[in-house]
C-alpha cells in the first residue's frame, strides 16, 4: 500500500506530534473536539525526510496533496485558482519542536491577477484584493524564492513617503507596489513570479522542506540538542479573513482568568483586523466581555466553543479566533499560561468540576509557580512606571523596598529605630549577618546563585539580588553608581529578588496570601509523595517556618549561623586566637552553654521530628576581621596586641577557602570543638527528652574524605554521647566531595546516614567556585554549553553519576542507610525528580521552599504533564 | 596429624614470613645458607591464633617445643636449668610485618639462683653471672610479669647514686640489686618470681602470644591496617655471649660499602661487650678492618659467610655477629641500606659478577635514590656541624647555600652581581618569577609540594623548601626569624631541598655525578620500559635539559610561563586591562611573535619528539599587581588612571582562584585568546618544517568539563591551522576535574588525546586546595588518614578510580586515544606504577625526575622486588 504522506485535519489528533508536528496535531486535535476550524490538511514529517534523502517530492505525496486539496474545496466551496469564487490558503512549517529559524509563514497563496480580480469583485473591496495580492507576492518572494525582504520594504518605503502608513495606500499603488515586487523576484531570483496556484503550492511545500536543512535550523538544532532526523510537517490550511467588514473580527482568548484563575472568558479581540493588527498594536482591542453585548450570538458560540476545547483538552484554553461575515473561526488553540495563583484555583477548581483528577491537578501546577506564592511581588502596574537601574541574578525570591545602605551596623541600627532599608554589599561575608537579619532585601555587586547572601537571603525568606555586576559600590562615599545613576545612602531602592531586578525608588508590593486551594493542593500533593521533604533551618525561628510549610524535620542545622548571633562572636574569636588547647577549651566553654540552649529551642520547635545538626564547617578566617582598623579594633576589645591578632589572621588567610582548612578537618586538628558541639546537642536532647519531648538528633560530620576521618570524628561524638547518657540517635556524613562519593561503599561502615552536599559537589565536581562564576556561567547558560546554572539544577550527567554511584555503593555496604540531599538543589523540582528516581530517601531545603518540594516529589512519583518544549 | 606448630631453624626458609614471622624466615634463611646461627626454634603464627581463640596453649604445641628445645640442648651440649652446663635463650616476638607495640625481648631466659652459680663457675666470672642474671629478671618482670619498668630503673639508680654507671657495680651490689627485683616482682605482680626454667619458658611464650592482643599492638595494627588475625611467631633461640674476654667480641658489618657501593667489609666491632654495647656508644668501636689484623682466622671465616649470604640473598648483606670465645655466631643478616650512589653501583656491579641478572638490577634500585644524584647534596660533615633552624617541607630537591634575599628584583640585582642568593618569600607568585630564576635556591613559608615556588623550582632543577611554617618573614623589616634566630638581608643561608632542612649560614655541598654505572643502568631499564616518559617544560632550555635526561617529548609546555619573561608581561597585562575585543587583540598582536619565536626553539629542541602545548590556563588577576603602590606604578607605566586599573584588579579578584575564571573558560569567553596562541603554534610549527625539522604539535585545551567546551576550543585550533596550511597535528584535552572524568566518553568524540592533570584533579576530587594543605596534610599523614601526601603520591583508591574511569570511557569511545598524564605525579614512583597498570601511553614530569620515571616505568613492568614493611 502507498504511504500516507498527508492527514487531512480530521484525520489526525493531537497526540500525533510525531508525524504531524506540534502545529499540525494541534489543528487536528481542535478540529476532533469538534471546533470550526478552517479545513486544511498537513504533510507529514516523513515526507519532510523522504524529500531530504531523495531531493525530490516522494512517490505519491503530489497526488495525495491534490487529493486533500480537493477536499478542502469541496468544504469550503472555493477552487484553488479557480477566479470565480478563489480558494486561498496558509502554508506553514510545524516541527515536532517549535524551532526559528525554519520557514514561517506564507499567506494568501493561490492568488494571481486572475483569482485577485476574482477575490475584488466577490469580496466587493478591491483595495482588500490588491492588499493581500500584495502581501502574498512579498512573502512568497522572501520566504520561497530568497530574495532578501529589505528589497521589497525599499519599495515600501518609497511608495508611503515620509509621512504615510500602509493602510493609506491606494488600490492603484498597490498593484504597482505589487508590480514592482514582480520585477524585483525576476532580478533577485533570475526566475518569473510563479502564477499558477499549484505551482505555487508546490514550491511553498519544497521550501518548507528545504527550510529543515537551512543552516540557521540547523544551528539551532545543534545547540538545543534536537535530533536532526525529525523532519518537519507542512501545513495547509484555507484562509479566512477577520477584516472583511464590520461583520467580521478576530480575537484571543483564554477560557479562564489566567491572572486569578477565575472562571470567566478573559481576552481581547477586534473588529474589521486580521490577527498582526491585533499584534502590532495600530487600533486597541476591546475586551471580550463588549462581544457579549456587540455580536451576542457569535459570543455563544464562543463560550460554548472554549467550553468543549477545555474539556477536551482538560486544561484552560488560549485560543485565536477570526469572525469572517459572522461565521466564527478556531484557528488556534494551546495550554493557557497562567500565574501561580492562576495554576493552583484552576488545578482545584477543575478538580471539583470533575474535569480532572487530583492526580492531574497535583502534575500540572509548576513547583517553580508555587514559589510565587510564598512572597511579597511587585504590584505590576507600580512597576511598570518605576525606573529599572540593573539587573542582576534572582537570588532569593520576593520583592522589597527600603533605604539603601551600605554597612550592616548601619543597617541594624536603622532597622532599630523602625527604618525599612535594603542592605548593599559588594558581597556578604558571615559577619554581615546581623545586617542582613535587619534589612528588607540583600542587594551584592558580586557572587552567584549559591553565594553567602543568596544561600542565607533564601534561608531567612527575603528577597535577595546577587551578582549585579554593572553595580560600582563606595562604601567609603556611602554610594553606589550604576549606569549613570547615582543612589546616595538613605534614598529608597527597590530589589525584586523573583526577577533580579533593581528598581529606582519605591516600588509598591502585592502581600503573598496562602489560600484554601493552596492547603487543598499541597494536601493531595502529600498524599502522592512518598520522599521525605525537611528544610535547611539554624535557628528556632527557622525552624518554625519549615514546620508550618510542611517540612517533615530539619535535613541541614548549619551550628556556625548561630555564632554571630549577639556577641557569641567574641568567645568564638578567643577560641580562634587561643594558642593552645587549654585556651581553646576555655573559649569553647563559654560558647558551649549557648549552642545547648539554640538546640533546646529547635528541639522544641521539631517534637518528634528528626533534626540534622552539621559540626562546624567555615574556615575559621570567616570569623575575624580581615581590614587593619577592625583587626586593631578587635584586638583592643580582646585585650590582646594587634601584631598578635595580625599575625592569627594572616596566618588563617587561605589562597582557596573552599578547598582549605575547613569542614571535618577542622575537628579533626581541633578534636575539642567537635567534643563541645556533641556535648551541647547531647546534654540539650537530654534536657528536652525530661520535659517529655520527642527529639531525633543526627549528628553530621562534614566534608568527609576517607572513613578513617568520620571513625575518628563519629568516636568523639559516640563518646560524649555515653557521657551524657543518651542512646538513640544517628551520626552521619555529608557526602560532598568527589572522593567521599566514589570510597561511599568503605564511608558507609561508620555512617548511618548520607546527606548530599551537592553545593560544594558541584563546586568541586566542576572545578567551579559558585562564588566567581558569575563571570562565565551566564554566559555559558546562554551558548547551552550548561543546559543550567549548575548550582540551581543539578547537573545529572556529572555531579549527578556521583551521587548515583554514592547512593548506590553506599547502600551496597549498609542496606538500611538513610540518604538525603541537602544542598539547594533540594527544592529544585527537576532535581527533586532526579534524587526520587535514584531513591533517596527525603531532600532538604530552605524553609520557603518546603511546598515546592513537596509538589515537586509528589510530581516525580507521578511523572510529570508532559510540555511542549 | 598433629599440627606442626613448631620449626626448629633449620627446618624452615626465608620465604616462611607468614607462618614464622620475619625474624624466624630469616633465621631460617641464614641457618639455611650454612652460616652459623646459634641454634633455636620458631613457634608459628598459628600456634598464637590457636592461644588467642583459645585462650591456651594448643594441643601439642608444649610437646613440640620441648622437644626441639632438647635438639638445641644436642646442638649446644648445655641443658635449661642444668647448673653444670646450663643453656639460656631468648624468647623474641616476630609478626610478618615488625611491629612496635609488641613484646620485644626477653635475654637470658633459663637462669635462676643455682644456673648462675654455674654460669659464675663456667665462665670463672661471677660478676658477668650476677649482671645476666640481674638483667633477666628485670626483663622477665617488666615484659612477662608487667611490672612498670621505672620502678626497677629507679633501684638501679638508687644503688648507682650519682657519679657510677652500670659497669661500676659490683656482683655483690648486683646480687642484692636482683634480690630487690624479686621484692618488685611479688608486690607488684602479686606472683613469686619463677625459677623453674621450663615454667620461665612457657610464661614467656604465652606472653608474646597475649601481647598480640595487647592495646598498643592493636592500635598500631588499625592504624597500619594490618590484619588482626596474623598472629606472631614466637622464636627460641639459645644465647651466645662477646663478653666473655678478649676472644669474645661483637659487631655490625656490611657486604659492601652502603655509601659508595665499593666491594669490601664494611663494619665495625668491639672486644669484650655485648651488642648492646655496640650500640650504646660507651666505647667506640673500631672499624672491621682491624679485625683483620686482630682476630686473622675469625674475619676470614666472617668474609666467607658474607660471600655466602650474599650469594644466598643476591644483595648487599646488613649483618650482625658475636664472636663467643673464639668462635663466631651470625645473630641477623638482612639487606642493607645504601645510597643512591651505592645502589646502582652495587647493582650494575652485581650483575657483572654474575650474583643477579639485569632484570633484578632495575627492579632493585629505589627510583627515589636516583633523584638524589641528579642535585647537589650537603656534605655531610659540614651539615654536621652546621645549625639547623627549622625545617620545611622537602619541594625541590638539592642543596644549596647564598644570601638570604626577600624581594625577587634583589635577588635579580644582587645575581647579576654575581653573588649567589636564596629567595626567601611567605610564598611566591608568577610575578616573582625573575627572582626565582636569578637565586640558588627558593625558601618559603607557606604553600605545599605543589604550591608555585615548589613547581616552579622542580621545572628548573632548583632547590626548595617550602611550607616553612615556623618562619617568620618581615618584608619590610627585612628579616626573617625562626625559633629565636634572625636572619637579616644579605646574611648566608643553606637550604636543603632533599631533606626539608634550613641551616643557618654557608654549608659545603658535593656535586652530582652522573657516572658509567648510572648510564648503564638506566639504559638496562629502558629495555624493559615500555610507557612513555616526557618532561614538563616550557622554555627552550627546559627542553634541552630534558632531553639530555631522555625525555621522548613534551608532555606540558606551559604558555603562560613564558609571559613573564622579560617585558612581555606588559602586552598581557594591556591584553588584561583591555575594554573591548579590539584592544585585547591589539594587546595579543604584541604577544604573538614571542610566542612564535618561544615555540620554534622549542620545537627545535624536541626535534622528532611530540610537544604539548597548553593553551592559557590561569587566573588573569595573576598578571597584575595586587597592591595599592604597585598597582599606581603600574598605571602610570601603562598610561591609564589608577583608578581604572585598581577597579581591573578589583573586579577580576576571587575568592577562590583554583576553581574560578581560568583555563579554557578564558577561552570560551575570549577566543581571540585561543586564536592567538594556535596562530602562534601553528606558524612556528610551519617555520621549523620549511627548516627540516620534524615538529609534532599537540595542542592541549585545559581544564574542560564538557564536550561542548572542547568542541568550541577545538574549532578554534583547526580553523588557525587551516589558515596556516598546517596539518598533522593533535588537539585533545585535560582531564583535570572530576567531571571530565566522568564524562570522558563523551570528551572523547573530540578529544585526541588526554592528558591527566592529576594536580588539579586531586585538589578538586578532594575539596583540598595544595596551596593550603600544609594546616592539615602533614597531620594527616602522621596519624595515617593518608597515607601520602596525596600532591606526592596519588591517591590511587579515590582521585585514580577516576584515571581508570577515565582512560576506560574515554577509550570505549575513542581506541586510538592517546592518554597521558602531566601532573606532578608523572616523576612519582609508585603512581608510574600505577599509571602503566591503568595502560597510559605515558608519563611527563619535571625534566630532572625523567630518570626517576624511567626506572619506576620499567620497575612497573617487571614488578618490584618484594621489600619488606
Amino acid at each position: 500500500m502507498e504511504k500516507k504522506y498527508v492527514y487531512l485535519f480530521r484525520e489526525g489528533n493531537e497526540t500525533m506530534r510525531d508525524l504531524l508536528g506540534g502545529k499540525g496535531a494541534g489543528l487536528a486535535g481542535m478540529t476532533r473536539s469538534g471546533a470550526p476550524v478552517p479545513p486544511g490538511f498537513t504533510i507529514t514529517t516523513e515526507a519532510c525526510n523522504a524529500f531530504s534523502a531523495a531531493g525530490h517530492f516522494p512517490e505519491g505525496l503530489w497526488e495525495q496533496v491534490i487529493s486533500a486539496l480537493r477536499s478542502i474545496e469541496t468544504a469550503t466551496g472555493k477552487r484553488l485558482g479557480d477566479p470565480a469564487n478563489p480558494l486561498l490558503v496558509s502554508v506553514r512549517s510545524g516541527g515536532k519542536f517549535s524551532m526559528p529559524g525554519m520557514m514561517d509563514t506564507v499567506l494568501n497563496l493561490g492568488l494571481n491577477r486572475e483569482t485577485t480580480a476574482g477575490l475584488a469583485a466577490l469580496t466587493n473591496n478591491p483595495r482588500f484584493a490588491a492588499d493581500a495580492h500584495r502581501r502574498f507576492v512579498q512573502l512568497f518572494g522572501k520566504i520561497v524564492l530568497g530574495v532578501e525582504g529589505s528589497e521589497f520594504e525599499k519599495v515600501m518605503e518609497a511608495a508611503k513617503g515620509e509621512s504615510r502608513v500602509d493602510t493609506d495606500l491606494s488600490t492603484a499603488e498597490l498593484e504597482e507596489i505589487t508590480a514592482r515586487f514582480r520585477a524585483i523576484v525576476r532580478e533577485q531570483a533570475k526566475v518569473e513570479f510563479p502564477d499558477d496556484p499549484m505551482d505555487q503550492l508546490g514550491q511553498a511545500i519544497a521550501a518548507v522542506f528545504r527550510s529543515w536543512n537551512g543552516r540557521r535550523a540547523v544551528d539551532y538544532r545543534r545547540v538545543n540538542r534536537i535530533p536532526d532526523d525529525l523532519g518537519t510537517a507542512v501545513n495547509v490550511q484555507s484562509m479566512v479573513f477577520g477584516n472583511m467588514g464590520d461583520d467580521s473580527a478576530t480575537g484571543v482568548a483564554f477560557s479562564r482568568n489566567p491572572s486569578t484563575g477565575e472562571h470567566v472568558l478573559y481576552g481581547e479581540y477586534l473588529v474589521n483586523a486580521q490577527g498582526e493588527d491585533v499584534v502590532a498594536g495600530v487600533r486597541t482591542p476591546r475586551p471580550i466581555s463588549e462581544m457579549k453585548i456587540e455580536m451576542p450570538q457569535v459570543y455563544g458560540q464562543f463560550e460554548q466553543i472554549a467550553r468543549t476545547l477545555e474539556a477536551h483538552y482538560k486544561d484552560v484554553q488560549d485560543m485565536e479566533f477570526t469572525i469572517e461575515r459572522g461565521k466564527l473561526y478556531m484557528l488556534q488553540t494551546r495550554t493557557g499560561k497562567r500565574t501561580g495563583r492562576a495554576a493552583v484555583r484552576i488545578a482545584v477548581e477543575m478538580t471539583k468540576e470533575g474535569v480532572i483528577d487530583r492526580e492531574t491537578a497535583v502534575r500540572r501546577v509548576e513547583p517553580a509557580q508555587i514559589e510565587q506564592l510564598l512572597h511579597p511581588a511587585l504590584d505590576p502596574e507600580a512597576r511598570a512606571s518605576a525606573r529599572l537601574l540593573t539587573t542582576g541574578l534572582p537570588a532569593s525570591p520576593g520583592a522589597a523596598s527600603g533605604r539603601a545602605v551600605f554597612d550592616p551596623d548601619e543597617a541594624a541600627a536603622m532597622a532599630i529605630n523602625g527604618e525599612k532599608v535594603i542592605l548593599v554589599r559588594v558581597e556578604t561575608a558571615p559577619e554581615d549577618f546581623h545586617g542582613m537579619v535587619a534589612a528588607q532585601a540583600v542587594l551584592t555587586a558580586r557572587g552567584g546563585m549559591t553565594s553567602h547572601a543568596a544561600v542565607v537571603a533564601r534561608g531567612m525568606g527575603k528577597p535577595c539580588v546577587a551578582g549585579a555586576g554593572e553595580l560600582r559600590i563606595d562604601y567609603a562615599a556611602g554610594q553606589l553608581s550604576v549606569n549613570g545613576t547615582t543612589i546616595m545612602k538613605g534614598e529608597m531602592l527597590t530589589v525584586d529578588g523573583t526577577t533580579g531586578e533593581v528598581l529606582a525608588g519605591h516600588v509598591e508590593t502585592q502581600e503573598p496570601s496562602l489560600d484554601a486551594d493552596f492547603e487543598t493542593l499541597m494536601g493531595w500533593a502529600d498524599t502522592f509523595r512518598k520522599v521525605g521533604v525537611r528544610a535547611n533551618g539554624d535557628t528556632p525561628k527557622d525552624a518554625q517556618v519549615a514546620r508550618s510549610f510542611g517540612a517533615e524535620g530539619i535535613g541541614l542545622c548549619r551550628t556556625e549561623h548561630m555564632f554571630f548571633e549577639g556577641d557569641r562572636i567574641d568567645a568564638i574569636r578567643q577560641m580562634i586566637v587561643a594558642e593552645n588547647v587549654e585556651e581553646r577549651r576555655a573559649a569553647l566553654a563559654k560558647v558551649e552553654p549557648l549552642q545547648r540552649e539554640d538546640f533546646v529551642r529547635i528541639f522544641r520547635e521539631m517534637d518528634g521530628l528528626p533534626v540534622t545538626i552539621r559540626t562546624l564547617d567555615p574556615p575559621l578566617h570567616e570569623f575575624l576581621p580581615h581590614e587593619d582598623g577592625e583587626i586593631r579594633e578587635l584586638a583592643k576589645q580582646m585585650g590582646i596586641p594587634f601584631e598578635r591578632l595580625k599575625a592569627k589572621v594572616e596566618s588563617l588567610r587561605e589562597v582557596n577557602p573552599m578547598l582549605g582548612f575547613r569542614g571535618c578537618r577542622l575537628g579533626m586538628i581541633y578534636p575539642e570543638i567537635t567534643e563541645m558541639q556533641a556535648r551541647a546537642i547531647f546534654t540539650a536532647t537530654k534536657q528536652c527528652r525530661e520535659e517529655g519531648i520527642i527529639v531525633r538528633p543526627e549528628v553530621m560530620i562534614p566534608l568527609v574524605n576517607t572513613v578513617d576521618e568520620l571513625r575518628n570524628q563519629t568516636d568523639i561524638v559516640r563518646a560524649e554521647a555515653v557521657k551524657a547518657g543518651v542512646s538513640d540517635y544517628l551520626v552521619g556524613t555529608m557526602i560532598e566531595l568527589p572522593r567521599a562519593a566514589l570510597v561511599a561503599d568503605k564511608i558507609a561502615e561508620v555512617a548511618e546516614f548520607f546527606s548530599f552536599g551537592t553545593n560544594d559537589l558541584t563546586q568541586t565536581t566542576l572545578g567551579i567556585s559558585r562564588d566567581d562564576s558569575a563571570r562565565f556561567i551566564p554566559a555559558y547558560v546562554d551558548r547551552k554549553i550548561f543546559a543550567d546554572d549548575p548550582f540551581q539544577v543539578l547537573d545529572q550527567e556529572g555531579v549527578g553519576q556521583l551521587v548515583k554511584m554514592g547512593v548506590e555503593r553506599g547502600r551496597a555496604t549498609n542496606p538500611k542507610l538513610k540518604v538525603g540531599v541537602c544542598g539547594e538543589h533540594g527544592g529544585d523540582p527537576s532535581s527533586v525528580e532526579f534524587f526520587v528516581r535514584n531513591g533517596l530517601d527525603y531532600v532538604s531545603c530552605s524553609p520557603y521552599r518546603v511546598p515546592v518540594a513537596r509538589l515537586a516529589a509528589a510530581q516525580a512519583e507521578l511523572g510529570k504533564e508532559a510540555k511542549d518544549k
